[in-house]
């Protein structure tokens, strides 16, 4: 079978705050089909490795931190942040071999990011571009959730926001006008990047009541994918200016940055990191709030379409699919997943 | 691996009133393996159609109807009645070649069928017979439970009802007489059809506690079975005549009538629709009650044997299995299905 | 495949009052990936049977008792305690071939064991040794817990307590003086039988409250392990006698007993008998209690770590592992189990 996931790259594995320095912070993380164990030493440095105890697997998950390395609660192994093992108790020595695969880790922005191939391989320069949910002056507001699905679904969802008018009809829509927008997408070496404007529609559901009816809007979104798969967006509501193309002119309503990130778990089960929030210049009382809560749900909304859609391509394994033209993103985001996937794994 | 479902044959979807015109009303159904949508049009009309959008398999039963049509929430592909896909938003037409398989319906006897081989082979004369629960005269009143089972094992159960002796002493039975019977199955082109009276027998026991402990009954019944799967049957309790064979002579005491239909789902699933009632003529006040409950109950009970039989024959799918006198009539119904099954499958 | 589990030997099927004289009192157990009922005869013999009726399958669990036969409640054939089939109502005779397999069991120590080779090999002298949980010297309190383990894993448990330090750190262990036993095993015909002291230790976290902090033990143990897999101890807490090695010597504190046995179910399930107590002679208000209950938490301990290196072994199928020096006994142990199926299985 084809490889399914990237080796060379960073995962995200959750946030700065989720790997904590009590004693029982062991946090397990399954990413890219591989099963961690996340840690942080008394110093604070964070540690990634297999989760699997090397003499009868057992999860080091269930073990516990001695200093700056963590035991096997079933047989007492102690290994250090290298994954090498120090200590067997009963033994002089631990046997040749005893061992955990480590992982390169690095914290960046408030996230937590695992490089999934070859320590040595990992490329700090790849660590994909995101909004800190510690900036102050974004005002992020972040969660996560699971979704049964592959994530090449999630990756083809998020590489076509015209969805927005049917999936996010209720949250992020109200309009159709998403589904006529046909962006470029820019080419970038991993992944691609989108800007364009939305224009004279009414308000994001949202955001509704808080508009006369009839008011038109105009929303510009920049866009940067990155494979495997992080998303960032600078979603802006203007007033409607007009124009019938280049950058929106009207008044900035609502100046809101987005960072998201999808980190497989297996083939048919992913984790969600999202964020959203709005600069201090355009704050108002409550809306982070809002914000959140209609973040939420918008996922929630995702959740259900991208689980249905994985029943059926599971009853019908050979279904053959036509395309359409808001395909575009998702194909060349795919495109390039797969070129860097078949790059890592010569024939 | 052989067939497994006849496609040239019509299966319950339910009933009349389970797909309304309401906007939400997209209904999600499972036969024979394949994943159905089923709505009304403005007018009422019945559509069936694949629930899988053919862009990228977003379930149709998602979506929202518009009209005589039905939108996908996903990127808002909007199908006919047809299946053929009217509208692409951003695209000035539809790709070619997108369309969603449609499937023939009818509605008869207040029960809605869909025909799951290839419209145009569509046969109404081959819709099975019923009772409608609509029918005033009969006073039906209907359910449906989902039994984990394959469909045969619950054809193989109505097809041979001895097993109300056993299986239903609690509700229909009280007694073995139902296991001393011997019935001529009359072979129909599609099922079999079975005439006898079980004679001299205590009441059943959902009347039981109505007649006095030593009466003695017969119950005459009649039964017609037609693949795939429906089962109509005639049950009227008796006074007893004292009589060693032909009808029953004995007073009717209780003329009931019952329609029921089996529809897969899937290998290891099936949705099981039941209705029950007595004519007008037989009827007393809270007997329709009473044979409602008892008919749930008795369902649950079949349920229970059908899922610890479904249960060991997965975990001995090698074990051969011995033959008793009982096994006539499923003999004899899976013997028609598995012909038909054969003719539309020439090796 | 080869095969997994050793047929010639006696499996445990619960205590004596498992299975009770009610018309309600028939078991289903699963042991060795068989399915079984078990009964009591009028006379209180105890039957097992395969759970599954030779026509088609129902679990002769959901029958019904009659004398010392059972009645599969689907279409009414009655088996006598042998399997063999005595009435097919409706038949003048039951068809040849009828019979369900039957299972050699007996009960001794107040234990059930069910032999799950041929009946005619079954050999009592090979029942393992066990506590009557029913025996008024010993107070025995047992219980059982399902793990969803293979069952060899389980045996690799038994057969080296240096987990005790880790996985019971908080019920037996609270030392790691068990990580550095080395002990001799000694092999018998169908297991090993194993005697040390842990010398020189804390009180076992269980009784630490009831010592002062700075006394000392010793830990006299006496293991015997019989496939397929029963385990009886002799645990004895003594004061520290200040020796270096022999027999302890100190004030015998507390003298424990416990017997326990391991059934597979299949593949990946188990269910675990477990009891202990202590003899009368050291026996103290509230001991059984606090006994009963450390057990019950520490087999918890065991199911944890147990069920998580399940989880990661299906995870990694092909990883290889490495080897300690405390995977003596369950090393033995294995290869014991390992020689007996490969006996019964020549190639």
């Amino acid at each position: 079978m084809a490889e399914t996931f990237l080796k060379n790259a960073w995962y995200c594995a959750g946030w700065r705050d989720d790997v904590g320095l009590g004693q029982k912070d062991l946090v397990e993380r399954r990413i890219a089909g591989q099963s961690l164990l996340l840690y942080r030493t008394a110093e604070g440095a964070l540690v990634a490795m297999e989760d699997r105890c090397p003499h009868r697997s057992a999860p080091l998950s269930l073990g516990r931190k001695e200093g700056d390395a963590v035991r096997c609660m079933y047989h007492g192994m102690l290994f250090g942040p290298d994954g090498i093992c120090r200590a067997v108790p009963g033994m002089a020595q631990p046997p040749e071999g005893a061992r955990v695969p480590a992982f390169a880790t690095c914290e960046k922005d408030g996230w937590i990011w695992v490089w999934m191939g070859k320590p040595e391989d990992a490329d700090e320069s790849l660590i994909c571009e995101a909004y800190s949910p510690y900036d102050p002056d974004l005002n992020l507001r972040a969660n996560s959730i699971r979704i049964e699905t592959n994530y090449r679904q999630e990756i083809a969802n998020l590489a076509d926001l015209s969805h927005i008018s049917w999936v996010h009809d209720e949250t992020f829509g109200g309009t159709d006008g998403w589904a006529f927008i046909k962006p470029r997408h820019k080419r970038q070496a991993r992944g691609i990047e989108t800007r364009y404007v939305v224009r004279d529609i009414p308000s994001p559901r949202f955001t509704a009541h808080m508009f006369p009816k009839e008011a038109r809007f105009d929303i510009q979104v920049h866009v940067r994918l990155t494979v495997p798969c992080n998303f960032i967006m600078n979603f802006r509501i203007h007033e409607a200016d007009g124009l019938e193309s280049g950058d929106a002119q009207g008044a900035l309503l609502l100046d809101t940055y987005t960072s998201q990130a999808v980190t497989p778990r297996d083939e048919g089960t992913l984790d969600y990191y999202f964020s959203w929030g709005t600069s201090t210049e355009t704050e108002f009382p409550g809306v982070i709030d809002l914000m959140y809560r209609t973040n939420f749900d918008a996922f929630l909304e995702d959740k259900r379409i991208l689980e249905g859609q994985r029943r059926r391509q599971l009853e019908y394994p050979d279904a053959p699919q036509i395309d359409i033209v808001h395909d575009a993103g998702p194909g060349q985001m795919l495109w390039v997943l797969d070129k860097l996937i078949a790059a890592e794994n010569p024939a």
